[in-house]
């Protein structure tokens, strides 16, 4: 038994995904913000119980672990199995391993997680370079379709994994695999080397984080050239044009995120990486400003990013149709990357209110309750009832019109995993002045200066108390986040505008400091240049977007025929929206001089969160709901 | 030279592109009915003079007609170009060629048809097959890839060009060669062959149409057991589902057109011609319950079809974004042909009301003014302005915001080709009791018994006579179609409702009758059950749907911010729409408690035809106008 074999011992307390060096803002370590039995310790405990063995078996199943074998064993192509980017649904894997092992020790998990790096350690080439779909005989060669090869993509989920395992454990095997890796992707694509990016980003940020683990610049150098080079078409033209890999734009010239949403998440939070460790103002500036004008043309109100199927991609600005949004759970998942990001360099709340909205309705309404289910697309209009798939179904990836349990393309489980696994970084900082709250969970908070509890049934209930357990003698700033919905909230009793809530004082183990967010429901109406929903309105009620399923209507009615009054409120813990339903008369035309229609109500319609949607079998979905009678603007 | 080779000089009067052998009405030939100066005429012109020319350089210069002689010289795969359907191109061409040369004895078109004919046909294979992308070593195997190969597809094609050379100037080489296919694929595919279909119909009307020229019941029976057996998953299942072509459910048993929206209209008229050859009244009736439902559901203002761009798709009922509306230019061709085959079944003018919606305003719509540009796509928004293809690109099929000289999917300039060249055939038709006409144009009716000029300025004007040039003793019926707009209609002065106008008396030559259809704007609404333009109107005019464009709008006007009274008025034949221009607070967030706009106007909107868009360079376009302070539905 090599010392890479015996069970970790040390773990580390300030393991984080994301670690920059500098900021106006640092993280906290996945063992320095626990959470407690909540809205979000629930769904990270299924993750640790279920998803992670799920996956597992998936990967065994498909074969997709197995062509890591095959390609020690020499069986490779004949054997291969999965689409050419199936190593990073294993490497996701690893990531998620590392970061619950990290944060509970469980030594069970972290067997397993061995287990599966040996299977991948063997298949790596003597120079570093390591993947089951390229340059064997018979094989495509290396580097032969930077477009479509998703190899250094590949890599970049590699070198993820190693660095979660590193800062969780220390360096280990699969570190030093993926430092391998990396050094390959140095000589390979360095100033000398091929002078180009690959279709899919995702080498940025990682080669940015191994950097910042191992302190060796040339990571940090590759990383900048990745960004640097893209926009300047490098790669070939294809069907959706190059906006679809960012290749159009260099990406200190854009004006907005465009293109392939997760491609474009994925390069702007490399992007920020890169220009907050060169001090590189000028790129941090332009994906901020990219940010800014994304989340307010090109983004869902429950934070989804990608209106388009075809090409999984942003529309242009204002295209945001919900009855085929796209919306991503990856592409989420790369939003909350970015945002944190961003956060971290420049401590605006705006950037952990996305954050917060995408966690509640896209994060949090992919995963099936027990963990082995997911959406990989999350519409915001669901118009006919999708039908179950079947428990063994490989389903094409768009299809899931109730969450599957695997995708051909199955990245979004294995992303959901490792963003759950290390969730609880995303909660809370500090900075020279004290410690900064972003989202709210039940959680203990325990760093080298501060800790503190936070009790809170949110987001059913609007109230967090958070009780100081640990305090400097000298006085600091605790800061809450006060959402920007959240006009009305109350700080110890005291009226608090969005933005931060801050106490500056001296803090005694025991105090109490209480936030109080209003969580009533409340009407949400469209920008009227989103032509797609003019007319109507959503109900929200706090972080939680709601939505009205068919499933809690009375028989009959058909929920695309419902229309509602713009007033909602809450019964017996329900949010109830008056509505009736209009039945236009049967033509053989749908279009000609305005008709009536026959109306039928008055009908009270429950919402529930959008999140719980599809969870009671095959329905129909609105969150968007047509206005009774409405005006649709001036 | 052989026979063959010789300049034809018989020309079929009759011939006509589909010839069913009974049904309600009978067409007429391409020598019956002919253009005279006027809309129509100018665009067929165009598409003899421009556009032949043009794809048969381009077919040269993409090396999709070269693929032919590499076939021959044995330099396959090697040599080939294009995509796995490119062979078809070819033969649309051919089929647009023997049209022309039916209609106009043009002998220098001839001897070009007759040059690609012989390239054609020599690369056939002793045993009946054809295709340059399968079957040689280095190759797929023949239907090895049923799904995606386009196999029967361009059988079918080729045999659709050999039915029009053997209906225009009777049986030649061209059509040999397609006999030869066609005995192929009854060997390979009939009772005792291959229990599949290709993924993309097209074989099955043109089996039946080969079957009606030649009198052999076993290509009728080839066509019907291709429509019989799709429906039964004998594809294997795809990412965009079984229903993408149309293997989902069987014809007979189908409520509505769905899938990719060319294959689904091509199967229908396939399933029209088995059903009315063989009496399946049954057949007939599901397809013509599928024609009402989805123009009732599925079908744009334009009478364009397909809602999505992914899979090239009718979207679920009611889902008809007009951004990303998809409508490909050959789905309204695919739509013209079913419709066609409806109305010589049934005799229905709703169908002739279908087909003249189509065809000015999808067909009239692609080609560019010089006929050396096509919309692939036709969108009814277009949001920002285009880009000017470059004119030697070959661009991706939907990326075509301008008109493109060529697609790497290059399937619609040529059936635009193949429809412009025999336009004529879908203006009238005969029955036991007379002649119908069902599309306006200046033209001249000359059948065995009937014979009349048309004389109009339509679509700009709305008078339509009709002078009786020959005419039998006995008395006969004039039937002339009253479109579903045309409330208000008068023949010769007396009301008429849409429908059938008739006149049954004893004609002399000379008689003149006189239908005028009132042409004034007319606002439209849309059933509200198409969330996708809640709260907006469009304008028509006659059978030309309006838009706004760009271009027209001061400077600095967004077409976006636009909103409009429902009352259009015409002035100096522009029609006109009071509206005004909103603009929304700026703010971060798209959506929250409905703000005030800042609103500026009035402002007198010109509205031009939809079909005349993109014509001035780039520009953004709104067909559905949304209502200032409007209402949405009751």
């Amino acid at each position: 038994m090599t010392v890479d074999e015996a069970p970790s011992t040390t773990r580390n307390d300030k393991a984080t995904p994301a670690a920059p060096s500098t900021g106006r803002l640092q993280p906290l370590g996945l063992r320095e913000v626990s959470l407690r039995p909540g809205f979000w310790q629930q769904r990270q405990e299924t993750n640790r119980v279920a998803s992670l063995e799920h996956i597992e078996q998936w990967l065994e199943r498909a074969g997709w672990l197995g062509n890591f074998d095959a390609a020690v064993e020499g069986r490779l192509p004949g054997a291969r199995r999965g689409r050419e980017f199936s190593d990073t649904e294993v490497y996701k894997l690893l990531e998620a391993m590392a970061w619950e092992y990290g944060r509970t020790g469980d030594t069970a998990l972290d067997r397993r997680y061995r287990a599966v790096v040996r299977r991948v350690a063997a298949a790596q080439e003597p120079d570093g370079y390591l993947n089951t779909n390229f340059g064997r005989p018979g094989q495509a060669p290396r580097y032969s379709d930077l477009e479509w090869g998703h190899e250094l993509y590949s890599f970049g989920h590699l070198i993820q994994a190693g660095v979660a395992r590193a800062r969780t454990a220390g360096p280990d095997e699969l570190f030093r695999v993926a430092v391998r890796a990396a050094d390959h992707v140095c000589a390979a694509f360095g100033p000398d080397g091929i002078a180009s990016v690959c279709g899919h980003p995702e080498i940025e940020p990682a080669l940015a984080e191994l950097y910042r683990v191992t302190g060796e610049r040339r990571y940090l150098d590759q990383a900048r050239l990745f960004v640097e080079r893209r926009g300047h078409r490098v790669l070939a033209d294809i069907e959706f044009g190059r906006a679809y890999f960012q290749d159009d734009v260099p990406v200190r010239e854009a004006e907005v995120l465009r293109g392939h949403a997760v491609r474009a998440t994925y390069l702007a939070a490399g992007a920020v990486d890169v220009a907050v460790e060169t001090g590189d103002t000028e790129l941090l500036d332009a994906v901020t400003r990219q940010w800014r004008t994304t989340v307010a043309r090109r983004t869902y109100l429950t934070g989804g990013m990608g209106s388009r199927h075809q090409d999984e991609a942003f529309g242009d600005d204002f295209m945001l149709p919900p009855d085929r949004a796209y919306s991503e759970t990856c592409a989420a998942i790369g939003s909350v990357m970015l945002s944190w990001r961003l956060l971290l360099a420049h401590g605006d709340p705006a950037y952990a209110d996305l954050i917060e909205r995408t966690l509640f309705n896209v994060i949090a309404t992919s995963p099936a309750d027990d963990g082995r289910g997911f959406f990989y697309t999350n519409t915001l209009h669901q118009r006919t009832p999708g039908t179950e798939p079947a428990p063994d179904a490989l389903l094409p990836r768009a299809a899931s019109s109730l969450r599957a349990p695997w995708f051909a393309v199955s990245c979004c489980p294995t992303n959901l995993a490792r963003t759950y696994a290390s969730l609880a970084a995303y909660l809370a900082t500090v900075d020279d002045d004290g410690l900064q709250i972003h989202q709210y969970a039940a959680a203990t908070i325990r760093t080298t200066r501060y800790g503190c509890e936070i009790t809170t049934g949110y987001p059913d209930e609007g109230r967090i108390t958070v009780r100081i357990t640990e305090t400097p003698e000298s006085p600091w700033t605790l800061s809450l986040r006060v959402p920007s919905w959240a006009a009305g909230a109350t700080l110890d009793g005291r009226p608090v505008s969005p933005g931060w809530a801050r106490v500056h004082r001296r803090f005694h183990p025991g105090d109490v400091v209480v936030l109080d967010l209003p969580v009533q429901p409340r009407i949400t109406a469209p920008d009227p240049r989103i032509d797609a929903i003019r007319g109507c309105v959503a109900v929200e009620r706090g972080p939680i977007v709601l939505c009205a399923e068919s499933v809690d209507l009375p028989p009959g009615v058909d929920l695309n025929a419902l229309r509602v009054l713009p007033h909602a409120e809450e019964r017996d813990g329900v949010v109830v929206v008056a509505g009736r339903t209009v039945q236009p008369q049967a033509s053989g035309w749908p279009y000609g001089p305005a008709s009536e229609s026959v109306v039928s109500g008055p009908l009270d319609v429950p919402l529930r969160p959008y999140h719980r949607w599809a969870r009671r079998g095959p329905s129909t979905m609105r969150v968007w709901l047509p206005l009774a009678g409405g005006r649709t603007d001036p």
